[in-house]
């Protein structure tokens, strides 16, 4: 029995389950570790490897047999992946890939080092090897990438009675075929014709006349867009064809939902700076990936104390300045980055272009200001009362009002920009926001209190 | 034909309609709008609703015949959809949903203000009404919330060829089958008969020799749960039962798929405390829904300058420390960051838990130990070059040193703390960890300082 039933069930189930794992790890009963694997699934089994440190990730992968590597393998997240590939023999790589889907053996070929791939595909049968190349010559990331070769494809001019007494004969029915591909002669697709209407279609009619007509996904089309199709048409499968329309393979819906998330948790990710990070990368690792991001980081920082270094003379006068001008600088990041989270999810669903863009930026510049009036006047009152000092309390409502409506305008602007220029906004949006608005902020508060407050 | 074809065909035509749909909107050509729409999907005629301003997007509303208004609803963002909803009567909101699956139904109704939910309710017929009452008695995000209650079910003692003559009587056949049910004569949920298996199985065996056993989803698991579950076993349709084991519904993977998407935005939007924002809402609900944390912010940041007031003497005495103390609490804001979304994610995937929490804290902080060590030397080398202080070089060094390491830990720390408490960690857990940082950041780069650099 499958043990779908009950939340809690499950829930505690795999809670207990990993417990129980975590237990038997630190009291090195590793034979009963073992034991535990073969009753979860391949799935639940990258998860648990995704959870675990490095060192402890190696010893469980020791323990998991041959037969069942290579789905745990499709199961795991690419950074886990190629940690584990490293250490294995490309004899043994083969030998787990044997039975998995041609797109998932593709994924993992991929991960491989350049010289283990060819002995990986050597030690493979001339028909899985002649499939995966089919799927190998396209870009992991478009349609052909995400394909399966394992198709059904039937002629238009049989009978649904022919076709079933064909299918008795297929050894192997894919799964998720909820659809048989039509195509002609030439191999050309012309439809597909669902297996409910196989069914339930009088036995004498023909393919053609049931079939819905559609000419399928292109090869060369990109993940994201592949996965937009399915979303907004709710497909489980899609056929995949050649620049001639020739039928190369199948996608399924359960490798679209892999593409939808991989690209949320990228999305997350890059804003952060991090890369392909997983959890517990080994640290050397990790430090490196992040590092990068901390250098700009700091580069931007120095031009900020740039800003700050021009009047000295100024915050030496009014040491008020110093205290408050993180305030001015701050609120503009937050704000900022606000409308940069909207911007860059509308760039990503292809929601926003030229037809919309100045209607976005005329409303987020309203959005600023209106938020930056409400939250000077806050500003301006507590700072009157803490320092006692009018014009300063004016002065740094004015500064936060400017630094919000160029803030709001910078982060509709600036991720357009990047896009144009062919570079991901979630990577350098961030960065160049806050450097906008540190120097705006910076320059502002303490510009205007020169002006103003100190002679 | 359908036009999946070829990609520069399918953006290029999404593109120029998108763009002659505007150029028709500002030339006022709503004859011809109207016809473009009819040649458009729901699911892309929603997505250019949500890529259009409020006023924009009411005249296009106006212009979709209402058959065709439920299945646009259906596809629409919670946000627009309320937007779209509030406008319309009743009874037209009854004649728009007459013909969705009842789980979108169910969705578009959650979004009525209480008094129209029922009188669109009493508007249906006696069928509808029983099958939405049992969806909408379980929270939208449940499986119950989720589910479809148009299901075929059949009987284990029934022969296939019963089967397929009862398949091809039945009217509709609910889209995505890839399976039937098998319940008892109680409804008791027995296992799944696949379409396939009828049609290649020998018409005298009986529905119970071929079916494959298992218990269904709970109706009470939450939809992140049942994602999961959709996810590791890769299914097309699952069953939802209740307590008792009885056959409630069936969940096809497109409500899974909408799951997936909608938990990923809200990560990335509650990072950046934007609520269900969407691109076009009216300014006046954006500017409310933001300045709640920008006010949260405002918070914070008074109490990053409450530490810096109790340094005004050291900074008036040292000048240098002003300039220098926003890149001391911006790069441990940064490094902190990183930790923080990387445990936000291992959390929200139940990566994260009290078995491996120790081990994630060690990394970070010995990866926050190394970035500090490296960046402190940049950061001391260049303060040394700039002010020509040795003093003030290795005093930043330092501060920023034990920022980056408490960063690191504060980063793992707070998510962990939060999530015990049931807060969500990707809502609250920036804020408090810039507090952290910045507080962090200005009080030991000052406090050194006043302790070894003034008198």
């Amino acid at each position: 029995m499958n043990d779908l039933t009950q939340q809690d069930a499950t829930q505690n189930n795999s809670l207990d389950t990993l417990s129980q794992l975590h237990e038997l790890l630190v009291s090195k009963s590793l034979d009963r570790v073992s034991d535990l694997l073969t009753e979860m699934h391949p799935a639940e089994i990258a998860d648990f490897l995704e959870c675990l440190p490095g060192k402890s990730r190696k010893k469980i992968w020791g323990l998991i047999s041959v037969d069942r590597e290579g789905d745990v393998l499709a199961h795991l997240q690419d950074a886990v992946r190629s940690e584990l590939l490293e250490h294995m023999q490309p004899q043994e790589v083969a030998e787990a890939t044997k039975d998995l889907e041609t797109d998932d053996v593709a994924d993992i070929i991929q991960d491989l080092p350049e010289g283990v791939q060819d002995t990986v595909l050597l030690s493979m049968g001339e028909q899985n090897r002649l499939r995966l190349a089919s799927v190998l010559s396209y870009p992991e990331d478009t349609a052909g990438g995400l394909m399966n070769t394992d198709v059904i494809s039937i002629r238009a001019d049989v009978t649904l009675d022919v076709v079933t007494r064909y299918l008795r004969r297929v050894e192997n029915i894919p799964e998720k075929t909820d659809n048989l591909m039509v195509v002609d002669r030439e191999n050309q697709y012309l439809g597909a014709l669902s297996v409910i209407d196989i069914l339930i279609g009088d036995p004498e009619a023909s393919v053609g006349e049931l079939m819905k007509e559609e000419s399928g996904i292109s090869a060369d089309l990109s993940a994201s867009e592949v996965a937009k199709v399915f979303e907004q048409r709710d497909l489980v499968s899609a056929a995949v064809v050649n620049g001639n329309g020739i039928l190369l393979g199948r996608i399924t819906v359960d490798d679209v939902v892999d593409v939808i998330q991989e690209e949320a948790e990228h999305a997350v990710r890059s804003m952060a700076g991090l890369g392909d990070d997983d959890m517990f990368a080994p640290i050397f690792t990790s430090t490196k990936r992040r590092a990068v991001w901390l250098g700009i980081n700091l580069a931007t920082a120095f031009l900020g104390a740039a800003v700050i270094g021009r009047f000295e003379d100024t915050i030496q006068q009014l040491v008020a300045l110093a205290v408050l001008m993180p305030i001015v600088a701050g609120m503009g990041g937050v704000a900022g980055s606000q409308t940069l989270t909207i911007a860059i999810r509308g760039i990503a669903l292809g929601h926003l272009n030229k037809s919309n863009a100045m209607a976005l930026m005329l409303k987020e510049s309203a959005v600023g200001l209106l938020n930056g009036l409400m939250w000077a006047c806050v500003v301006s009152v507590i700072v009157v009362f803490w320092f006692d000092d009018t014009s300063l309390g004016f002065i740094i409502g004015l500064a936060m009002m400017i630094n919000l409506i160029v803030a709001a305008f910078a982060g509709a602007v600036i991720p357009m920009g990047l896009n144009r220029y062919g570079i991901d906004p979630a990577i350098a949006g961030g960065v160049l926001l806050t450097t906008v608005t540190d120097v705006v902020g910076f320059m502002t508060f303490l510009g205007l209190a020169s002006l103003f407050l100190v002679s």
